[in-house]
């Protein structure tokens, strides 16, 4: 039998760059300053969420077209916040659209072709596949930070256990368990949006998932209802979740004064 | 037969941030500042424990409406401690009251009358079981925080592992263990109050227990009991624990001189 | 069969306070601060003992009733060192005795009597049992803490793993192993003086472990052997150790000038 | 049967120093003192990549003739950054060129020639093999620093589970592997370059592997694909990974001011 | 069957204390300060190495005839480094030398002559032994560090996993690995010299292990070639390898202007 490419075919498009900062309160500054490192990050497509808890008072979130771009973010955020804030955490990563689906399907067609993976054929069918794709969803590459009041982030690996392990499987069942995981988010669709990015090759995690809504509660009961599907079950491992408040300019001041952000 | 959704039924109540503190303990305005935070505190449904060890010194625990609120009660703690303490952790969680048994009874009832799960039908169901329950059980979902001098808390998992995997286990043999782990809890009723909020999506842990009690040993007691239940003893994990004596505004200047804060 | 309750009768004594810390040596007040310091927890029942290392400079050991005066130990010492050391670790734990041998032989005969575990007569058994055990061993209950030179204090747990499960085995297989590893510390009994201490519900850790002796060898010798114990070597799990030298009041000078502290 | 030396041959080149630092932003002579550094490190067979988020903000890569020489540049970057950044992490390690390949050859034709491992005959046959070697990969032992925009580092060890152990594998197994492994490295030879070193016996890790290239989503396929390996999907295990954009004496100046670094 | 003893016998001499420590580069008086230090270490039995990388600039090694004596040492170094550097490492032990072969013919012997274990007879052959033993080894048990210009030292644990443990194996099978590990060291006993310390009871690490050699390649070759035998593959565990060049008084000048130290 003709042995396939295991890994799924993936598109990518924003290089995503999240920033954990915990502020220096006695600092006199920290009102201006931060008011207007926001208002200048809100028109280069990143957002700020205040987070309750320790391990950041703020989290940034940044979406740019390159490598090179997020360095220029961080650096526009570290010069901010010099001496009002300390960088505590970060995640690099860069938006990814799985294709299990297509992958699956496209492979099944060249095998039957008898068109062999690597050769010149298989390489040119499977570019044109991906150019197709990403055609098709370019925005979902290129995305606008959501609007949504509340953001959940955290990062995820699939497991490489000495008895389960995702890079063991068959591409068709691990396809299988993807497509029973997407029937979950399928369901909260109306109240979540989720953007998947990939950061092998950046951080020690595989994966970062953010996850925005109106609703608080819908990030607890989504991520808690798909932990019992056998992809998260059995081959699902997660870092720390990051849940902030999404944080403007403008409720910048009432903010720091332990007012309401709203 | 019809594959019913895993996930048992919850019910979420006060949203919850516990924040660990260690004193800078040559500040001057330590007796002033942290006397007039704690009052503050204490009349907006916080309360606070000082703790043996260098985990921390101070305890905080806030029940509050929404996030928001929560991010308003660690602003106000961290802008009233900065120069005098250092936030040293945190836990960010919502109570959370799980319905295995309701949950399982309503399922194998619509499963009875041939309604499948996700459909109308089905949902309109489990909202009027939701909405039953939450009536009934308001006080418990928006509780005052117990008066009781000593606080035990702890995050806790559910073990996902190659072999002993909770999130695969039927839904039916998860009721019986926490059936059977409920049967511990209530035969300490009458010495201890306990507390649990849901954190999957705000933290790295899943559950968070708060036990209050006027006796400090009936925590050892309790959680080394429990710890041989099936529940706990095959599948659950536990992160560090977290125990205070009740510290008030009027209590401050004793304990800050070295003598019991009764 | 009747189900037994797994854990076994423990009693209660005195509370502990374990504290790490590190001197820093440029302060002018070392000498004289220390040294007071050190004379006053002395006429307190608490110890002090130099180590080795980078863990801490000094690690205090304070025996008390109550947890509330664990606090005050605490505050004393932080006081104390404030400027010139810093606390770098802790432990909060209070002195148990297990019973797993009489707690077997008082189930057994109590179920010989058809007597149910949690009906009234079974607790009025229970506490009479444990009412005369106190009795008896109020002494070890409530010690002074030894006067041997060195200290080797480690936590410890026993495994819940996915094969190996302490929580697991019938209580008369735990009694078993905890009868064979008695044994051990039997033999050391004329050179080391052994204090357990339970820590179920305070830290992450389940037990803590104090040697007193005044041969510095012992403890390898002892340590080593018992981890060959069935108890040690499937189900025990060790966290760091910490070994010290007696550190007197008036060795506190000899010391700061890198002499013996003898 | 002859029992073989487990261990594959290896080849070693240049000592290699990776350092990551956290800059100082507030400082003054950050632009100077930066720009004289990276201009020294430049005509010493060093290389500094910008890296976006938290883990550092600068990594520097030293290849050195003897560790003697990594001491030097150690020395030379801490003196230069003194006041200005803080090294957070670092990496030591040594090019390796492994040689299971010839090392399965060699030994086959030893053994057949009745040669037995570890004579006089069978160590001259090894140095012989090795000299050879070394004399025709010299230039992958000593290579310059490639002049690729974008850098990915991460260190990796070979898995000993309980079942999972290649220190058990015979050599033939592992060669087997490691065969396959490199088929998938050899398919992007075109538009990555890769370094193996061996840092055994210097860091807890036993491999680090640095990619060079100039398009940066390679990097995420790259791994992504080699994971899927059975060395690596059942015998792999990474570290972090550190992600770096090629930072020249020429763009520290616009680096520093958050436009691109181009 | 008698049941043997299972912990082999040992026999120990020089107390251990390893120190790693960051130097703070700006501080005017390290040269003189450093010089002088090192040059009372050298003449009290301590021995410094140069670190490339984060973990450390300097590896501090000191043998001393007791624990009270690496107090000593530690009080000294780190009064004269205070200002200068920080200690962020270190490790505490005792010289060890392991006798698997002497205990089990001992104990056979014990054993066919009808002695039980720790009977009078048992415990008084057993001292003879050890006096044996340590007159013959004395130079192994009290040695001078050794002279060459490199040091690698790690510690290490046996594993106790639920499948693999070393603890539950018998005495006779780990003599046998123990021998076979030994056979590799042989081989290299010409260019490497070894130190095994044991810091059961002082550290969470079970052994120390100082390797000394004139050749820096040689500690990858043995170390990598030892983690084949099945007393490493299948019971090792590895914590951090330290790693670094002698620095003698003689040689700070040139190694705080990043000049070779030799």
């Amino acid at each position: 039998m003709t042995k396939l490419p295991p890994a799924p075919l993936t598109m990518e498009g924003s290089w995503i760059l999240h920033q954990m900062a915990r502020l220096r309160w006695n600092s006199a500054q920290l009102p201006e300053a931060l008011t207007s490192l926001i208002a200048k990050l809100e028109s280069q497509g990143s957002a700020v969420f205040a987070m309750p808890g320790h391990k950041g008072d703020l989290m940034f979130v940044h979406f740019r077209a390159t490598p090179d771009e997020l360095n220029q973010a961080d650096v526009i955020v570290a010069r901010a916040l010099d001496g009002i804030a300390d960088i505590v955490n970060s995640y690099v990563s860069v938006i990814e659209l799985g294709l299990y689906e297509s992958t699956v399907k496209l492979y099944d067609s060249l095998v039957a072709k008898g068109i062999a993976p690597y050769t010149p054929e298989w390489t040119q069918a499977v570019e044109e596949t991906l150019g197709r794709q990403r055609a098709a969803m370019s925005s979902r590459l290129l995305p606008a930070i959501p609007e949504d009041k509340y953001l959940c982030f955290y990062p995820m690996n699939k497991r490489r256990g000495e008895q389960k392990n995702w890079y063991s499987l068959p591409i068709q069942e691990r396809q299988r368990q993807m497509a029973e995981h997407g029937e979950v988010g399928r369901r909260y669709a109306g109240s979540v949006r989720q953007i998947i990015s990939g950061s092998i090759g950046y951080e020690a995690w595989e994966w970062g998932v953010d996850l925005f809504s109106n609703n608080p509660l819908v990030f607890k009961h989504l991520v808690y209802e798909m932990r019992f599907d056998q992809a998260s079950a059995d081959y699902g491992e997660f870092g720390d979740f990051f849940f902030g408040v999404r944080l403007k300019a403008s409720g910048v001041a009432a903010y720091l004064k332990g007012e309401t952000a709203a």
